[in-house]
């Protein structure tokens, strides 16, 4: 029988905003747990405001918020507080990412949260972290990604600064901190006890950065962008055709052979220049060159069927409609369905991480409107 | 009293190669898990012929291999295959990133782990997913971010084509699976029961894109690349200085009030064209000219100081050498040292995940040699 996911039967109180902390638990619901979202008044969460708009709700937040639960708090308030205090006796996990040193004015820092309620995991997203000189500082994520060296090494030689285009320095502290949240879940299980979760936008793109820094540390080099060309094998990189490019992967002599012979000119493998990846990546301006010489031709579509024929690894570069079109995505779930009372059908990416006995249902749950919870909230809690 | 971590007590059967897997079970062992990486002869990993190598071993492998075990299996031998099972009879979960299929052939498809191993979690990370007609091919880090429509909001409109900097197609795989495997640990907490986590890295990059396809899906605009730029707020980009770039982060009118006085022009606040964001915007190209013609004379080095002085969330373009000397990598033991016996000492990137009571020390065990632990093993399983 399947149940909503693994995590069924936990709840998160979710005091996060925006980006990371709101896709932390965005991971956790769907992986069944119960997401208890407080908003601040007026506004709730600064991602109402973000669009695009669907009748008047953001659809921003709906991608990342959808399934969640909302009620608004002003933790300034007593009467408030008392309600986040009978919220967290019963949850499970708490999640924020205040600026440090917010939950400690607020009079929920960790070691009052872990002495009242020391079963509670407290998990903190923020820029620079809860320790070291810069943890009060705010951060965004295209500072952080400058900051951490992800924008030096994408990008196109001599050509202007280029950000990856999602937002990896919010989404990769999101998926960190969500790594991080269900390990504590997994010890306080064989424990009972609750930890306190530190995880910072920067540190995040540091450890996304593990082979760049690796090689940086190892040979001294530092390491610049390369456009779409892998640092160490050749070829493996896209190459202009007649209507566009096409990625080329060929990891070895083997696949390299195979890619001249489909080019029309086996002779290129015998090339003295050409016939190790030592050989080929010393020399890789002369042989994309040549490459792109016999692709000019024909279009990306031709190649493709040409390549996939004879073995070699290769793809478009597809834009998010025909990534979308991909056959895989309709099988997969990928793309599902939110019927949301003001916004109308959505569709929204779908949940990556497919496992057994879980419920992954194409209709998903909308996001709440703020403070839509508040009534069935209060009577849970008998308050 | 610290423990390893929160995995602690946690054993990893770990049969993946190169970088998906791999990561993941980094990221366990980060978190305390022992990870007993099965390999299989003549060379094991295939990332053990990766460079750069130090003293012979690769760094690439050491990067995210550190502080796991080795044994070396031929799965095509009976006599390793006893080998295997006793270990899977003791183990938490099994990870493996084949192609889909081979675990089948080898007599380990999930039926049978599931079957002889009901508490097992055993987790897969491969290209396009156990299901859909792509299920069956291989793919590759480059290929995917094609496929996937990373490569296609990357980069400069206009100019060649770029891949992010790292491999998101395969780190990203790792991620969401590791996000996963924890949840299912706590559900196997509760239930006893062993489940199947099925990740794809072809899926993971629709997820990662989840604001662009929701972009798409709404608006029916196909989101393209915008170099440094924020897709809906401006300026929120990276501007030229006289030595280089600076990113700047102005979210709002009243920053870019900040921002129009410290660049000695208090009337551009007032200009009609770029009174709000939505003005600022439409007129992006005009306004980022502006900016640019005030910035050029100084260093990015003085302008960082201005707009720290008067709170504009700004930011340099590090490369990985000046990441890396950040105020906040040393206190957050963010690089680590690793003494490996053949590569003498390397510098690693440290783990992100910083958890209470969970040890984070500054010296991390060494990537395993090949069938290093094998006696050691086998002398446990008393085989």
């Amino acid at each position: 029988m399947a149940v909503k996911g693994p995590l069924t039967g936990i709840t998160v109180v979710d005091l996060s905003r925006i980006l990371a902390g709101p896709y932390c638990t965005f991971l956790m619901a769907e992986l069944g747990a119960r997401i208890i979202k407080v908003e601040m008044p007026p506004k709730g969460d600064d991602a109402r405001e973000y669009g695009p708009f669907r009748g008047g709700k953001s659809t921003y937040f709906s991608s990342i918020n959808r399934g969640k639960q909302s009620i608004m708090l002003d933790l300034k308030l007593p009467a408030d507080k008392r309600i986040l205090d009978a919220l967290l006796a019963k949850a499970d996990v708490l999640v924020e990412n205040f600026r440090p040193g917010t939950m400690e004015r607020l009079g929920y820092g960790w070691s009052e949260i872990h002495q009242r309620y020391p079963k509670l995991i407290y998990a903190a997203a923020s820029g620079f972290g809860h320790s070291g000189p810069w943890s009060k500082r705010p951060a965004y994520d295209m500072v952080v990604q400058g900051l951490g060296g992800m924008m030096s090494i994408t990008g196109n030689p001599g050509q202007p600064p280029v950000r990856v285009g999602m937002s990896i320095g919010d989404i990769g502290a999101g998926l960190y901190t969500a790594v991080a949240v269900n390990a504590a879940l997994v010890q306080r299980e064989r424990t009972g006890e609750g930890v306190k979760v530190d995880v910072s936008m920067f540190d995040c793109q540091l450890a996304l950065l593990e082979n760049a820094i690796m090689r940086y540390t190892v040979t001294g080099e530092i390491p610049g962008p390369l456009g779409a060309r892998h640092p160490t094998i050749t070829p493996f990189e896209a190459f202009a055709t007649a209507d566009g490019y096409v990625i080329i992967a060929a990891g070895n002599d083997l696949t390299f052979g195979r890619l001249a012979a489909a080019l029309g000119k086996p002779a290129m493998a015998e090339n003295p220049d050409y016939v190790s990846n030592e050989r080929r990546l010393a020399n890789q301006p002369t042989l994309k060159a040549e490459i792109e010489a016999l692709l000019k031709d024909k279009p990306t579509a031709h190649w493709l069927t040409v390549f996939e024929t004879v073995g070699i690894p290769a793809g478009p570069i597809n834009d998010v409609k025909q990534a979308l079109a991909h056959p895989q995505v309709e099988p997969r779930n990928m793309l599902v369905t939110v019927d949301d009372p003001r916004s109308g059908t959505l569709k929204l990416v779908g949940n990556p991480m497919k496992i057994s006995g879980a419920a992954d249902p194409p209709m998903r749950e909308p996001a709440p409107e703020l403070d839509a919870d508040r009534a069935a909230i209060l009577k849970e809690l008998r308050l």
